[in-house]
Order: structure tokens, then sequence, then C-alpha cells
């Protein structure tokens, strides 16, 4: 007999981790439903006609793709066996795995576009899969937790993009983090006033490794990638960068002379300050960063990207505004706006932080304990009382011997027991053991009820 | 451009639904966590070593399976296709979406038995998927909702069971319902006194026809399925079985003189009575029924099978004792005994006889609507005002028409409407506007955030 085993890059939650996972879940659900967020859900399958060409080439190769049911090969002829694998797939898959949540909510709108009430704001939790290789703090199958509005170009909702990753990563108690805010038009604006305008991607992969190996080896990359020494010169100030939001934006702002979409990028950013200034909080962990490009990808206004200081763990959350997702399925000018929390590295940091609070679990309050056949009889009855007052009660289900019964009760941490002989039986009552102090007292089951708030 | 799609069998869940679902959800999770079971969760996606051969032949063929990522035909040779699909699969899939969660379970269990605290209680509520022909009420991606306790032999299972089926079915409204019991060593008990040990499943089959075709028929049925008129002449008192629950199970003592099994297996269910009875309730609800079978599949004890009565929609719950589970994972030894809800059957019910609540939306409380960009700046600081006491509240985020605001509020049932022009900008003050009475008042913050509810 095989030992049995898990497919590579997934993961079984025990009830020790799912209460633990439900904490972070639950804190994000409230925060988005305070701001007006709904709840949702697509299926994990979807036809690949709606996943393919979503995610680029690499992301095609990533989807895991479903084998039709029944005789997939009915319909397939030898010579589409030597057309090799790629040429194969279509012909005898035609549905994969979502490969994350923001497409299968554009199909959504899309469909039911007749039905919602613009701008609409839903919120979504559930697992994606990416055939990606595994390795530490990535998976194959992994919970996403999503919100975003469509329906309005307004940037108030990047605004509460902003105060919602603040307020998600305080109720989970991550105290040092940054937010890092940045807009596709100030990248497109670089591009433009650099004359290398369609090359914002080559640009902000050079500037983002600035930190890490100096100014001197990123003009050589970017030599490498195209840029003229023309270029170059134009984009030195923006490379030396420096100071708070104000001064950034203030270079900036003379860099856009000659570029319209460099200065809406700027007041968009600026914008979303005056918004979050008006909300009366300080925003002492946002920041500018002009580096910022999350792949691009299908983002065209502002993106944005979290990551945890003082813990060497990638970033805990990211989004941005994307003007045409839906038009990949003929609905165009609906723009979107949105932000994804990663579950499994919120999770990494509380743990290396010592973040999770001691009470996660939903244990059961008291554990009832017989040991012979009467008092199991009773003990049903005990059971039933605890039961019809709401708590969470468990009768062990043999009469054993005392110490295996503790011995349950202390590896599922439930803090009181009730043993019960004879003389218990015969007046009705328990005896309460803490098992914490190792205390135990007779007493009815009322007083059990009321005075240890069981 | 092509018109996107959900793949046949699949659904998307708007928030209305996923509000009316989670309704469902949490009455399930309540329950079970009273009774001490604790939430877990395997992936998706399981290797199809652990799946295959565990549903019969039927279910392997309705696993879906999925394609392995890369060049999947790198292995496989060209005579490999001509021989048919069946024999391609596997060299060309290795994984597979779970198709109930007992399996998944019970490969956990295997994998971390020297982790767990036996007798081992959890709950799951996640999605499966069977590549089933999809029809009213049938997906092919549903979620289940299952219980299971490991590790033990006690009937208590049994009798919580039943009780779990009672209590969910009354937090949700279904007051006509029935649980029908039966028990699988009955059923042999059956097959063996008649002469035709092995022939359960058709005996069963046979016997739960008797209310549509009638005696004559279920005895042709018999005869077809090889039982001989001797086997009948015993079979018949039991054809006849009728009577509440003392006078079935005399008869049955009676017929059961000769077969150890079948004594047993009425033992086990007089326990479940006695244990009942001691809880202190009545079971109006329960009904011993001998022909009830549930495909037997890997059930070797008790059987359970819940109907809503009244209503045209299949079984609401079903589940049983299985002894041999873990055996296919190399654990031999291990019984378990479990109970599954379907949501979908659940909903269908609830939604029939109008039973859910009008209130199951967690809706925004208040909407903040703005007629121009100063009232806008005004609106963001009311709005922080609400979110900070925790409200869920929402700023339209565009200073646009009133009337389309409010149609906003009404599409989304926001019972209030926070209005803002200049004079309350002035002092600080919302004008509140309740959309059901259209009742419209001036005040401070304060006053609606005391006053209201809200």
């Amino acid at each position: 007999m095989q030992k049995p085993s898990l497919p590579k890059g997934t993961r079984d939650f025990s009830p020790e981790i799912m209460y633990r996972r439900q904490f972070i879940f639950n804190t994000i659900r409230q925060i988005f439903e305070r701001y007006g967020f709904q709840p949702m859900e697509t299926p994990a399958l979807e036809n690949l006609s709606v996943l393919t060409g979503k995610y680029g080439e690499e992301g095609d190769q990533l989807l895991f793709k479903i084998l039709n049911s029944g005789d997939f090969l009915s319909e397939v002829q030898s010579p589409d066996f030597e057309s090799g694998y790629k040429k194969l797939t279509p012909k005898i898959s035609e549905k994969g795995l979502k490969y994350d949540l923001t497409v299968p909510f554009a199909r959504f709108v899309v469909m039911n576009r007749h039905l919602l009430a613009f701008p609409f704001k839903r919120y979504q939790i559930q697992p994606v899969w990416r055939a990606d290789r595994p390795q530490k703090g990535r998976y194959r199958e992994f919970y996403q937790c999503d919100a975003d509005v469509v329906g309005t170009d307004s940037l108030l909702c990047e605004a509460e993009i902003v105060r919602m990753i603040e307020e998600v990563l305080a109720g989970l108690g991550i105290e040092s983090f940054v937010i890092k805010m940045n807009n596709r038009k100030i990248l497109s604006g670089l591009a433009q006033i650099a004359g290398a305008e369609g090359k914002e991607t080559d640009l902000a992969v050079a500037i983002d490794k600035l930190d890490k190996i100096g100014i001197e080896k990123v003009r050589e990359e970017l030599v490498e990638r195209g840029f003229t020494s023309e270029n170059l010169e134009l984009l030195l100030p923006v490379l030396n960068l420096q100071g708070n939001f104000e001064e950034k934006t203030s270079q900036l702002e003379h860099l856009f002379s000659t570029s319209e979409t460099g200065k809406q990028g700027l007041a968009e950013v600026r914008t979303v300050m005056t918004y979050l200034a008006n909300m009366g909080f300080e925003h002492p962990n946002l920041e500018l960063d002009i580096s910022l490009a999350r792949g691009l990808s299908y983002y065209t206004g502002a993106i944005f990207e979290v990551k945890a200081t003082g813990v060497q763990i990638g970033s805990l959350s990211g989004g941005g505004r994307y003007d045409n997702l839906t038009g990949a399925f003929g609905l165009p000018g609906v723009s979107g706006v949105g932000i994804s929390f990663g579950v499994d590295r919120l999770y990494d940091v509380m743990e290396e932080l010592g973040l999770f609070p001691e009470n996660t679990a939903v244990s059961t309050q008291i554990l009832i304990t017989a040991l012979d056949d009467k008092t199991f009889a009773y003990g049903l009855k005990v059971l039933s009382l605890f039961r019809e007052n709401g708590k969470r009660a468990e009768l062990y289900p043999e009469p054993v011997k005392l110490k295996k019964q503790l011995d349950y009760a202390n590896a599922r941490n439930i803090p009181f027991v009730a043993v019960l002989g004879s003389e218990e039986q015969a007046n009705g009552e328990i005896s309460l053991k803490n098992m914490l102090t190792g205390e135990q007292k007779r007493m009815s089951i009322a007083e059990a009820m009321m005075s240890y708030e069981l």
C-alpha cells in the first residue's frame, strides 16, 4: 500500500492553523464590510477561454488545466499528438482553475452588468491555483482576499484602499510596515520625458534596483535596455529623488512640465493625499515610490504595494487601478480599482512576530467525564443542559479511566472538566475541575454556568 | 470577441445569495462547534492515487483530473495514444479535484495520526467537484458541510448526529422533515436470515420501492435478483414491517433469533435511542427505516438520511459509520462516523418555504452624499467619524446629482442616507434621511449614531 501524500505546494489546515487563519480572514472581512464591500464568490473552475491571455505568456503556462471528462481523445487526430503538448492542450482541456480573483470578477461584472448597482463594491476570499515551482512561502493553492470597486473613477477609492490597508494591519497587530504608492501615469510620464515612451517597465525595473546596485550600475542597465545618454541625462534627477511626499512631488512637477500624462499622474496622487488628509488621519507608513511597477500587468492608474519592515517576507498586499479589465470581455469603459491581501504572508509575519492572540480557538468550554455506564447516562443529561444553554460542551464518548479523559481535555485545551460520580448524580450536581489551576469543587449545574463564564 | 461564460454546472454567488448561504453555513458551524467539532480544511487538489478506487468505478469516471503541468507529453509514447483515453489518463494526469470531504479527511488522519488527540472531531465546509451531468439541484462544483468523529466506537456519536440534524434544521426554520436511521448490520442480518448473504444491496434497493410499486412487484424484482421462494417466505414479515420504533424492533428481534449480526445491529439502534432518551428530548421526526441503504458504499454501522417533507427536494443530509476508511491508507482499526449537509438542498428548501430571514445581509448602514467638491471634503470627515465608531459607512464616490446617490442607496438596501449641504457643513451636522419612511432631520453626528442604532 502506498503512503498517502499531498500534492506539492498544497497544504492541509489543522484546527489550530484554521483558527489563526480565520482570525486573519475575520479581521479583513470586518474591515471590508465597514467600507461597504459585499461578499461574492466565483467558481474554482473557469473556461480556459476566460483565463487564457490575461496573465501574459508565463501566466498561461501556470494555469492548472482540467482534462475534459469522458473520452477526451474522441475528437483528437493522431497528427495532433505530434505537434506537441501546447497544440494538444486546447483539444483535450476546456477548463482551468482560477489563477486570481480579479479576472473572474471582471467576467462576473460583464455577465451581470444589467443586474448590478454601480459603483459595485465586492470582496472575495477564496483559493486560487498556480502551477508555480513551490518554495518557502509560495504555494500552488493559496487564498487571496480581494476588495474591488468597479464603475467609478473617483480617487476616493484609492484613498480608501490606503485606509483599509492601515486598518487591516492595525487589526492584525502589524505595526512596522510601509505602503508604497505609485501611479502608472507617473511611470509613463518619466518614460515620455526621457524620450523612451513604451519603456516604462524597463525603467521601473532598473530604478527598482537603485538601493541594491547603486546609480552607476543602474545607468549601465538602462543603456543595455536601449536608453540613450540623452534619455539618461533627463532621468538623473528622478533617480536621485529624495525626501517626503511634498518634496518628491515638487521635483516631479518641475520635471513633468512637458508631459501631460506625468502631470495627470502627479495630480492623481496629490488628490489621494488630499482625501486622506480630509479624513483626518496621519499616514506615517505611506510613501510615494516611483520605482514601484508591480509588473504593470493590467494597471493604468494608482499602484500599491505593502511590505512589513523588519522581517524578510515579500509583499503582504498589492493592488491598483485598471481601466480596461472588463474590456477583454466586451465591456469597455468600466474603471476598477482593488487591493489583494495574501493571507499566507500575513500569517507568516504574524507568526514571526508572535502576534496571534492566545484565544483564537473556539474551543469546547467543558468536557463532561463519566466513569461507568450509570454516570454516563447522567452525563447525557448534563451534556444536554449545557448545550441547551448555548455552551460548547462534550461528553467523553466512553466511560474510560479518568486520566485518559483528562489527557483529552488537556490536548484539546478544554478549560473545565465536569467529573461525575454517584454522589454528584444523586444530588444533580457536578464536580467542576479547573484544568489550569487543578482546583475542583462540587456545585449545581446552574452555578457552574453562572460562576465560570462557561 | 467571445461572450464570457461559466463552465456548465458551476455558479457565481452574488452578494445577496452569499449572505443567505453564509446564514446556512454559520448556523451549521455554530452547532458543530457547540458539539465540540473543530474546523479543518484540505486542499482542492489531491493526488489521484488518493482518490481513485474510493468511490467505485462510476466515481472514478466522475473525478475531475488535472493535466500535468509543463510538457505532459514528454514521457508519453505514441502507442499510448492508441490504447484509449483510460490508459492514457494516468500518464498525463497525476492530480484531481476532491470528490467529497471524507476520503481526504481519512488521508489527513492517517498522515497526522501521531499529532491528533483521539477521538478527533472535525468539521469541514468546502467545495467538492464531480463531473456529473448537471441538472436542477445538481452541480459540478458544490459545497459540503461535514462533521466526523474518528477513533471511537461509542454510539454517543450516532446519538449526537441525530441531535445535530435536529438542531441544524430547527436553526434554519425547517420544521417538516424526517430523519431516517438504519444500520448496515440490520441489512446484513436480513440478508442472512433470508439465506441471501452478500445481497444486502439488492435487498435494500427492492425494499426501497415498496411504497411505489407494491409488494407483488417487489417480490418479482427480488426473484429476478436471484432470491428464492424460501428466501422470500422468510423476508415477507420484514416487507410488512409497520409501527413505531418499539414495534418495529420487537418484530426484528423475533426475526433475528438466528442472526448475530442482525441482533448486534438491533442492539446498536436501541442504544442510540436510549442515549437520545437520556438526553431528554423527543424525536418525533426520527424513524427506523430498514430500507435505507445509501448505496452502502463504505458504511459498516449506522446509516442516516434526512428529507424535508412537503417539498420535492432530495435528501438534505446523510451519513453513517464507517469502520475501515483509513484502512485504505494503511491504518486499519480506526472507526469513524459522520454527517454531511448539502447546502444547495438546504438553500432550495428554505427558499421554497420562504424561510430566509429578511436581514441576512451585512449591509452598509449609512450612505453619505455630497453635492459638490466642498461638501465632499466634509463628507470625508463625516465618513471617518462613522467608521471610527465601527459603523459600516460609505461616501458616494462622486458628488453627482442626489437622485443618483439615493438610487444607489435603494439598490443596495442602505437604510439611512446623510445629506450634506453647506449649512450642515457649517454646523458640523448632517441631514439624516430614513430611506424607509422618507423622513429627513438635521442633527449632530453623535445624535445620529446614538438615536438610530447606526
